[in-house]
């Protein structure tokens, strides 16, 4: 499965599409079905981002049916797993079941995205790996779909879209962390989501690209929560994986997260280390997006600032399109032992890997 | 003015607090007087920090006469102008009239609390400058106030809580940016702020650990707003500086936004100039907090990455608790020049200083 002269990698952001509402009736009760008919749902936005800007997706990407990019098995198959040799990767369906207000209709979804992604994508692809898609916004359902699939071999995480309607650390999401760590998955958080809340901490901005390029702070929003609340500390085996979030900003957070700590720590008694040793042990990170800066070398410092050479995940972001070429996947000028690790080394040991 | 051997600086970050709202009697009308006494109206909350931590305020910096921290200016001047030797100190009156909804009250308090600053602070101490107090949840009459006493020479500056209704980059705003255009003013952005909203795009944290660390964020999203909006190409004079926020976080947020920018400009065409060269041109940031890494050298890299040595304006925050000496405020280990322009060059260019 290893192209000739090309590293194993780990692929730890691969986008699976559910090409239509009618493409989860075979996992829909009749009565689902039926309502879906009834009121001519549309389904779930399945994405948030201008998918038809060149910018967006591989125009290749697109199965040759017509389907969106990231909907078809052996497109993605040819594109993502063959074209880089890739020994393993992780879906993440972004499917919005959060964007739902009813209850039993959001369940009801995610359970049939999670019965398709097992019937469609890993039941027939031993390389894929995937993310159980759940309705984050009730965390009693979410923690009951994970109980429901939890066990599938196939599935390595839980996928929570970063934007939420309280931030994650929140007591609320605790069933979820519980039933994670359960059944041994990482918590995925993406960008994204229909969190019905604005982007920013000032409001609703007017472009996407405020809305896009902020998503960054929206990441560190959820970090400053998940620690100052304690969560690593209630759930000493959670793992935690940032997607699609870009990673050049945490050795700032860590720094002015640490300094504050120490000022402020008694009102936050049981967060007893540093924030930034929570973050280095239970906290991984996805490459792409790559925020790189012009000058090569600002940006290897960034990596050694990170403290850690565990932190990083490959990942393409297929079929998003931040690159032209494999080779600008990573940074250039990498040590050998740095690039194995974050080619498949840390990614194989967070997501226990076999 | 200056001690021996110190180096001249010019303080771009100090507090003064309004002690009561009593003190603000001799600035308002009867009706307002005679308003507050019947409602029992304590004023607008002077800080939202807990001002009684003893990591928040210098324990000396209390009034012998038992006002709140920075609410004397002989204790200020002793403390923060003639301690640093400084040639010019600007004052940032954070008392949050934006947190009043009635428009009329918040215009009267915005008006009282500069007429206080001209009378008991400016005309009595030639090194002190300050930023005009506005009602910025009402551009129309935040404008009406800086074309009030923006031609004091006191003045330089208006204040706006980073913390806002919507993101500054909003055409509602620009009667603010116009009037302070107009008069030769800096907008000064300050942490902190009542813009009622949460100060996280996941909503509202349980601790005040994650709001201040988090306060990083909410500068990010201003910047985003203001340069995606085209306000720098609407108001070409407009200067804003970005004042106890932090700023080891600027570089990443560059490297990412130029990549964005590249990407999606066409949504925003009147941005013509990566993001960077706005925000270098146009913006600074003061020295303090500073979100210092463990490693000196780290801190090094991070201004290099800043990519220009003029973006930084030397603060103590005064009276707020920083640092324990003063050599701790500034950076070990930058060269001469950086050192210079850091303490007084750039913020007597960017001020207009003579």
């Amino acid at each position: 499965m290893e192209r000739r002269g090309a590293p194993a990698v780990i692929d730890c952001d691969l986008h699976n599409v559910v090409p239509s509402v009618q493409a989860l009736f075979p996992y829909l009760s009749d009565y689902w079905v039926d309502t879906i008919r009834e009121t001519a749902f549309k389904g779930a936005p399945a994405n948030f981002y201008p998918a038809n800007m060149p910018t967006s997706a591989r125009p290749d990407a697109a199965p040759p049916d017509g389907g969106p990019p990231g909907s078809d098995l052996a497109t993605l198959r040819a594109q993502a797993l063959d074209a880089w040799g890739a020994e393993c990767g992780i879906l993440n369906c972004a499917y919005a079941v959060e964007s739902i207000h009813n209850p039993h209709a959001a369940e009801a979804l995610a359970r049939a995205v999670n019965d398709w992604q097992i019937a469609e994508w890993l039941d027939r692809e031993p390389r894929l790996r995937a993310s159980i898609v759940v309705p984050s916004h009730h965390p009693d359902l979410a923690a009951r779909e994970i109980e429901r699939v939890g066990g599938h071999p196939g599935f390595v995480q839980v996928f929570l879209p970063v934007r939420a309607p309280a931030p994650y650390g929140n007591r609320r999401y605790y069933p979820i962390y519980e039933a994670a760590v359960r059944h041994g998955l990482v918590v995925g958080l993406h960008a994204g989501g229909a969190s019905k809340l604005p982007p920013t901490p000032a409001g609703w901005p007017s472009y996407y690209s405020e809305e896009w390029t902020g998503m960054a702070a929206i990441f560190q929003s959820q970090l400053l929560s998940l620690v100052s609340e304690g969560v690593f500390d209630q759930f000493p085996a959670l793992r935690v994986a940032l997607i699609e979030g870009g990673w050049t900003w945490l050795p700032a957070l860590l720094w002015r997260f640490d300094k504050e700590w120490k000022g402020l720590r008694r009102e936050i008694p049981w967060v007893r280390r540093p924030p930034s040793a929570y973050i280095r042990e239970h906290v991984r990170l996805t490459l792409q997006p790559l925020d790189a800066p012009p000058d090569p070398a600002h940006l290897l410092q960034i990596i050694d600032q990170l403290g850690s050479d565990e932190l990083l995940l490959f990942s393409t972001d297929y079929p998003h399109w931040h690159f032209d070429r494999p080779e600008e996947a990573l940074p250039a000028g990498l040590p050998d032992d740095l690039r194995r690790k974050i080619l498949h080394d840390n990614a194989r040991a967070f997501y226990n890997l076999a």
